[in-house]
């Protein structure tokens, strides 16, 4: 697909959705579309790719006080779909796996997925890439998975703060064995995750890597770097 | 998902829509989608299921000119989604490996792709079905796949007609080795695959089995069991 404007427009575009709107904390997102390809036609390479655009109130995937006490959250049965298939560093809408987790999660008392390969590895849920902590060391897939923004910066804060981060293949039952556990999403930033599979995770309250984390993002909100102004009216 | 309305019901607004258009060769399609969850949600058991349905004029997956020579089909070295991530018996959009899947296929010179599992046995196409026919049995993939009614018509077919069919796994080699392949369709039906990665089958033409199936497949358009007539204006 060919993205039909450029790094630089794009970023004109985002800024101006989110100044229209007048919200100061939105959730803004690009897609770009194949577009549909003439009547009669299945040529993709007819169609003529688009891009939209929209900012709308900030979405948590989970609300400021289920965060505080952190997610329950179930290692879901369905897999994610695989690389070889759909490659999951390209951010697509591919989600029925993801979906089918989220409905296995509520029926076995759960609030969110997190999915697993064909060799139950764990790789990410709804919208969201997963870590853990085991003995003051970090881990996140480095396989299967979207390389998010947030993924990013915790593997950039990790290095700034000297705690050790390593992306690997880690398994559902280091999961369930882990001492910390959290997700991460543009939607939300750093979640605790308390609850695996029904047990707790560590003492089952939110643990001081994930809160220093935690903190440590919110921070960098502030800072310049990471910040695209935006002129309202 | 809750399918928001009854068989009979369907079977109205399909039977409507075919009507309204006043098309007398339509392709017709019935859609069941989850519906979008109220603002800032992203739970799925909020979402209000909805039907959609719509005619136009008849798609063929390849022209009836194409067919009478046959398709250059390409086996494709992405692979389909797994079974245990989205199950490929509920018809879905998921379609980023079928189109990634198309794309691999005009690059190596082919018109249509045929996908694979990760075991290297194929499954399915672009939206059809595959077949493949040695020494005079046909096989027909048997897991991976949608369970089309148009494979399922050519099951029922090859029985009525006295032709043995297997549904089985069915390796990209013995593709490669059959001495006929076609595939299957509503848009378009019975369509002979005469080349597979740039060599033909067989001897390159639509094949005698290929062409009775097809032959006969038409010929039920006529027969009242599997006829809805449709009262125009």
């Amino acid at each position: 697909m060919k993205v039909p404007y450029g790094r630089a427009e794009i970023r004109e575009i985002l800024t101006e959705c989110v100044r229209l709107s007048g919200l100061r904390e939105a959730y803004v997102e690009v897609v770009c579309t194949r577009g549909v390809p003439p009547p009669g036609s299945r040529d993709p390479r007819e169609c003529e790719n688009r891009l939209y655009a929209f900012a709308v109130p900030f979405v948590w995937i989970a609300d400021p006080e289920k965060q505080e006490r952190g997610l329950d959250a179930v290692i879901g049965r369905v897999q994610r779909i695989q690389p070889e298939a759909v490659d999951p560093t390209v951010k697509n809408y591919h989600w029925l796996d993801l979906v089918a987790g989220l409905y296995e999660a509520y029926d076995r008392g759960g609030e969110t997925a997190i999915l697993t390969d064909s060799e139950d590895n764990v790789v990410e849920g709804p919208g969201f890439n997963v870590f853990i902590v085991k003995d003051g060391n970090i881990s996140t897939p480095s396989r299967g998975v979207l390389k998010g923004i947030t993924r990013r910066t915790i593997i950039e804060l990790a290095s700034e703060l000297g705690i050790p981060l390593e992306a690997r293949a880690v398994t559902a039952a280091e999961v369930r064995a882990a001492d910390e556990v959290f997700i991460t999403s543009t939607a939300g930033g750093i979640m605790p995750v308390t609850q695996v599979d029904g047990a707790p995770v560590g003492d089952g309250t939110p643990g001081p890597v994930t809160l220093r984390l935690r903190d440590a993002y919110w921070e960098l909100h502030r800072d310049p770097r990471y910040v695209t102004p935006v002129r309202y009216d």
